[in-house]
């Protein structure tokens, strides 16, 4: 829980954003990649350490146009890698933090995801990856 | 402009934050530092790669006091490391950017900054710094 693999930007348009954080940071996009179980498209740029993610709701379903619609484009959540998600659940339960989901899901980038409630973390959506070996 | 240096996060009360953080990061911050200019106090944890900054306003003028008036506690601004900053300044100013300060003014860390405005980059306030040798 101490390295931060990701930030997580909300977008509204995916190529328009992608033209955006080009200019920003100097540097492509280095893969798109849909999420189904999500209902979103991100894209991910790679800084000399942390990523970032840009994602961008697929339907009116999806947790980004949810996010959207009520906060409007920003920072949606940061990611923390983690070597054994579910030994990283037990302990950050067992000191008060709320998990939004106990059964790791699929995210992308080929990572087993779960999400902290904001309202245990300082108003801060953290999310905990884990690699699929 | 390639590497996140800092993620800032408002937080009403530094030291039920502080404690927070202990607990979710599994670490002590390492340093707590008032800027004066800004009406902030910080606090800074070392993950790996990125720190984490949490802010708490020293008073009801701070922009922090604004931030969370408005949005309550979370995520406030993403800080790059830049060599030049006004260079970088320059260059994103060229690249349609709206900078807040153009005199890059002195910050938390030993560290000039500047911060961009969040309607030119998709809702998220960017700050780059640069150490002060």
């Amino acid at each position: 829980m101490k390295k931060i693999d990701h930030i997580g930007i909300a977008v509204k348009d995916i190529k328009v954003s992608n033209a955006l954080f080009e200019k920003l940071l100097g540097i492509q996009p280095y893969k798109q990649e849909e999420v189904g179980s999500e209902d979103v498209l991100t894209s991910f740029f790679k800084t000399d350490t942390t990523k970032i993610e840009l994602l961008a709701a697929t339907n009116e379903n999806s947790v980004i146009a949810k996010f959207l619609e009520k906060k409007g484009e920003g920072i949606h959540h940061i990611a923390f890698e983690v070597d054994n998600i579910e030994e990283e659940i037990k302990r950050l339960q067992n000191n008060g933090f709320e998990v939004l989901n106990e059964i790791p899901k699929k995210g992308a980038d080929n990572k087993l995801v779960v999400f902290l409630h904001p309202k245990s973390t300082n108003g801060v959506l953290i999310e905990l990856c884990q690699s699929i070996k």
